[in-house]
């Protein structure tokens, strides 16, 4: 496959990421891969054998295909494309007297969800999904959300079992948190796992439209059989902005890079109305977790069917080099006859440091 | 919060629902939680910080959000709402030498779903679910079916391991019941479980319109593991009527009820079209049955997605007191903008009794 | 039930689907039954009472139920129908210096999905699904795929991992095989388990369409507790042919049969782009793998729901002996007023050989 382009010098999953951010990066190419020993088999090139068949009858038949498959070529070419803004990004905490504060500002925002697709998001912090908040186990916690919005809102932590009064449940648990004001919610962190804070107020229409976010706790005592050299949160949704991981659709989603040998951990969330089988090419997921909880053994797959609300941490032994397609496996949430779009990213493996 | 109404005098679950059952009845206020120590950490009241985002640019924002807020308000401060009928009934059998013997009348009548919503419903004995079901392990049963549909119909014990011809599918295992005639079905009951009962005829219409209940088994030899203060069955469906939790929609669903240090067990059963994954606030949810099969070992989640067909039964242990909204998490199934309705429901839990 | 037919004299699986491809066979009616002795308990022929409630106002009432269920009838006994083509069926290879040769060929056919109703496939090898690839781990295979569609297509070997020129990605990790030209596979097989192999280009298009196929490896040291006498393959689609089993409607879809006493293995693998909630009657299903993985602890279940892109494997003992529907319970996948469609079949447990 001569006319693949050569591996960018990539040497870590950061610097690939800075690259990917300012410039249409090229994939690593497969042929380079023909380098690396595989443990199971030698593998033997692809052949593309000579034409057997007769032609098709007309001549057009064949442009037409042509034309398709450049549309499908671009995507993939453009992947991962540059966008403006990026959601899930780490939120650093300021410290006071122990306690963790966040501040989280809800607003209505232009968010690019593909190159040149802009559309209204109603974002924390100008984050579709809202910065990722990362604590550990028994941490004091402060939350203060102010509301930019037009609307009436609130936050549910979702999976926290929190004191009721500071769940999020406008009338149930606290009042509604009203156009220009604030409300603060304060707490110990009780249980560990990968939760999600949201809207809980007219949220088909608030969460559907981007207040959403990772809510990650570490746990006090790690389990060594989870240690993971990548830690990658992924969130699923289907509102208004369509079918996105990370708010955001193919080619402009992220890809999950590590390097042979190692260890990634994901963290599906599923923050949308509706199933998403996630489905990894190459290697299988072992299953940990489910809403924060540990398996009661772990348990194998290559498809990990997500349900809204739902979140599963997996761990991907990352035995197998190459860029893998990574997608839902609802067909229609991952390509059209434009090529693939939406729910669609990579897990890229590459060669191991020497 | 001191706009909450105080803690109503409830004792028990049967007293809150039977004063539930003649007027509304206000929820357990928050407010009262603050006297209930928490085991993990003293929650502070959440604090409502004075405005300090410059207000809305136009006056009627706030007037909107006013309006949208007072819609939420009214549905949650009617919560449980009054509504005529009610499903899921325990029906007692009569005993004719040994064997407990059920008379079930599928006919049509009207159904309130939600207060003044009232839908055409074709019902087991006046009853949207039908009448629960509810045996031992190796009981003889006889089940009597009066259809007084204008269509034929049949039942079919779902679950239930019977013998071919009391299985209930018309043409395969036995005649339709034609309008105006009974058939008699009789077993031995042969397996444990959350199991259900419905037609197998025009299915997609009967069921979709009422013709179903719950069919539960206890176990010869209960585990002592699964213990229970409360047995709660939740049958969800999505059909003619809606978006239902035991044939009723929000606000006029039935709160789940305990006590502080109890253990509820809830037993899922999906009658519906679709899927939806039932998210639990405050507390997780511990599975340990599938289809009335014990799971190898109980795992932990707080969303749980429950199919079409479906039977899940998990363990909630009480430990968090006030009240939880519990709900399917597509979140369309749950709320508008006029509110929440569809797919919600409480776990209350009440200070423990002294 | 004097109206039913006799049972036919099968004697076994193949004799019975010999029989089903030439003329609609009338199901083992379940009067025959009543000479089996049942494990649990004597089971009571059914009983049609004489009508005790009042007749239905009108008479035409009860002729248009009676029309309704005439139509109902006419479905079920017409099963097993007799339709042109057949998919799913066991490729054998030709063995090229110890390598397994594989060829399929892509191209549009016609496919009778139930008596009558005639659609455009795009088909491998002319069958819906594809020919079933059974393999051994370790095994060496070649698979040559020609093109005669119109557009560019590739094959993505679903749950293998393969070295990364061999995914079947276009653009991704190999060029698209256009139409007239061939492109041949060739790996090591290296992870055991129900996995499939469909097209990875257009596939929301290809694959509704009919690109798929069974790709089975069997394990080099196979689970003494996972032996079966039956192993059945079900492939869930939901495309542009309308919701079928194995590339057919009911009432032409292929029931599995076996004998009492005998282990039946199903291998259920979702091509579509629903989730399928699948219900089988009278006995439980096992569940031993998932995506090709063994569970860490089997698992039962009557009804598994399947989504997009998930194998599962399943056991179930049929110890309960009769003609047992098998349907997906999304209940309007599987019967409208017609009658049952759609994704409906039986497991048929013949009395035990004498």
């Amino acid at each position: 496959m001569p006319d693949r382009p050569a591996v960018p010098s990539v040497t870590s999953r950061r610097d690939f990421l800075r690259k990917g951010a300012t410039a249409a990066v090229a994939l690593p190419a497969v042929a380079s891969l023909a380098a690396c020993a595989d443990t199971r088999a030698a593998a033997p090139a692809a052949v593309q054998a000579p034409a057997q068949a007769p032609p098709p009858p007309q001549p057009s038949a064949r442009d037409k295909a042509d034309a398709m498959d450049a549309m499908h070529e671009k995507g993939i070419k453009a992947f991962p494309a540059k966008t403006e803004g990026k959601g899930n990004q780490l939120l650093e905490p300021k410290l006071e007297k122990g306690v963790k504060v966040y501040e989280l500002t809800a607003e209505e925002i232009d968010w690019e969800v593909e190159p040149g697709r802009k559309v209204r998001a109603w974002a924390y912090n100008r984050q579709v999904p809202g910065p990722q908040i990362r604590v550990r186990e028994g941490d004091r916690v402060r939350v203060k959300l102010t509301n930019q919005l037009s609307q009436s809102t609130s936050i549910h932590f979702h999976g926290l079992e929190l004191p009721n009064d500071q769940d999020g449940v406008p009338f149930l648990t606290q009042p509604p948190v009203k156009p220009g004001e604030s409300f603060t919610y304060e707490f110990t962190v009780p249980n560990a796992g990968s939760h999600m804070y949201h809207s809980h107020h007219n949220a088909a229409i608030q969460v559907g439209n981007g207040l959403l976010g990772p809510f990650i706790v570490e746990p006090r005592r790690p389990l060594p059989a989870h240690r993971a050299d990548v830690d990658y949160v992924m969130v699923l949704n289907d509102g208004a902005h369509g079918y996105t991981l990370n708010g955001k659709g193919f080619p402009a989603t992220e890809p999950v890079v590590c390097s042979r040998g190692q260890t990634v951990r994901l963290r599906f969330m599923n923050e949308g109305m509706m199933i998403h089988p996630m489905h990894l090419h190459g290697m299988h997921m072992t299953v940990i977790a489910k809403d924060g909880w540990d398996q009661p053994a772990p348990w194998k797959c290559d498809t990990l069917n997500v349900a809204p609300g739902e979140r599963w941490d997996v761990l991907v032994r990352a035995t197998n080099p190459g860029t893998w397609a990574f997608h839902c496996h609802i067909l229609p949430h991952a390509e059209s006859e434009h090529g693939m779009y939406g729910m669609v990213t990579a897990l890229v493996v590459q060669p191991a440091a020497v």
